[in-house]
């Protein structure tokens, strides 16, 4: 199959490493803006070539949209009325109302599957790419019945070229639902990352002191502002939700503290240990 | 060397297991309040004996307190008090500040010596102990002018075993960093597990969506309330203060994804990003 990649990044640069490798693509097109990202494409052999959009719209199969979702959102107008009749234009972004939105008013909507996989590292660019980020993670298909049997068919065989288990369900739920599993931890990391750094001046304590508890809880605080602040803005009233939620269950922690509450914060930590059933 | 050790959990479990392989200790007797505990122990071979405090101190070369912080300050006292001239006491507690204003009363408090191994897991009790848990990490000894060469000696030789590098800093200065780069991730990673299990009913949405991302910064949320209500409120003053930040610019991203402001989210994260220096 033909495939063209829109955006070399991270996600899109890992997408056409492993497509090429598991031979679900013959070919395999590149577009970005960012000329660096387009040069190191090339070079590190993640796409056979690069084009402008219009062009490498013309022949392709499948078309993948691996930009930020803002630009994923205006730009899939224009690769929809850019297909042939029978290409698939599947999405890979981390909020997915709003895209469906604009889907939902194009004539060709049934090209179209919105889709999330959720896989990612705290790096980014073509640099970061490697062709197992996906292995054995979870995609997420929303809002299937508005899409052909066709292109549903080739997202299936692409998910499982992936190595990735396939979910479904409304873009209105994934959007609800990963504003707390994934939008609110990195949300939390990066204002942790900033906290500490804000305080801690002297940045050799910081290094000194930090066991592998802190490593790990800020670790997302890495990640691409480029990426994220579209995916906050797109799922802003979700997110400002669950950040409201998070916000006054930090104050009550507080408030247990400064009050001295052993058994109030005992409590509090028990009902969050229950994440052990689901997070092993 | 004969080692008693106070606390026969994930840290004095593990250091037992240690300290019998590397040969540091001839005999390791035991202490524990919890028969549970006590059995584990034996049936593990993490211990040699079990006996009830003043047994175990009589003989001791080295009295390792290895218990929650709040206990470790009452309990020290009556360790001073049961130990020859000669023997070493020392606490793996993630606060010093409150457990140094009591040894500093004390006529043996050249005898102590307090430290921090920057170890541990989200596990808990006997069975989560394991002889490599301190390898290359970080151990902060406190006031090392308060502490006899004798001790100090003892002591180094003790975290050689262990495997650890170790700093120093005044017990002050331990805890301020400590409430940033330790309490605060704790707290905020509680907090998180609370908030989406509060949310989010469903759990299998939870399983089904927790990308690793989620996995990472929730993981201390697992962490034992036991251990961890004592931390918090030793080191009330500092975890408050720097609570307080935390929950300011969380009010501050949130009023930023509220009025839309893609520059001022961006800004943020990448001060947030800077993290990577410190963090590999």
């Amino acid at each position: 199959m033909k495939v063209t990649i829109i955006g070399l990044g991270l996600i899109g640069g890992s997408i056409a490493k492993r497509l090429k490798e598991k031979k679900f693509a013959s070919e395999v097109t590149g577009v970005d803006s960012n000329e660096q990202h387009q040069r190191l494409a090339i070079e590190l052999d993640l796409v056979d070539s690069v084009h402008p959009l219009h062009e490498a719209l013309k022949n392709a199969d499948v078309v993948i949209l691996a930009i930020p979702v803002d630009a994923a959102v205006k730009l899939l107008p224009k690769v929809l009325d850019g297909i042939q009749n029978e290409t698939v234009v599947v999405d890979m972004g981390s909020t997915k109302e709003s895209i469906c939105k604009v889907a939902d008013e194009h004539e060709k909507r049934r090209n179209f599957v919105a889709t999330h996989p959720m896989a990612g590292t705290e790096h980014s660019g073509p640099n970061a790419a490697h062709s197992h980020l996906f292995d054995h993670k979870m995609a997420i298909i929303c809002d299937k019945n508005n899409s052909a049997d066709f292109a549903l068919k080739v997202v299936d065989q692409l998910y499982a070229a992936l190595n990735m288990k396939v979910i479904e369900m409304s873009s209105h739920e994934h959007d609800v639902h990963i504003a707390y599993v994934s939008h609110l931890s990195h949300i939390t990391s990066f204002v942790l990352g900033e906290t500490v750094l804000e305080k801690e001046k002297e940045v050799k304590h910081i290094f000194n002191m930090a066991g592998t508890g802190f490593a790990s809880t800020v670790r997302l605080a890495k990640s691409s502002p480029a990426m994220w602040a579209p995916i906050f803005l797109e799922n802003a009233k979700h997110v400002s939700d669950v950040l409201e939620t998070y916000i006054q269950n930090l104050k009550n922690f507080k408030r247990l503290i400064d009050t001295n509450d052993a058994e109030g914060l005992t409590k509090s930590m028990e009902n969050a240990n229950k994440i052990r059933e689901v997070i092993k």
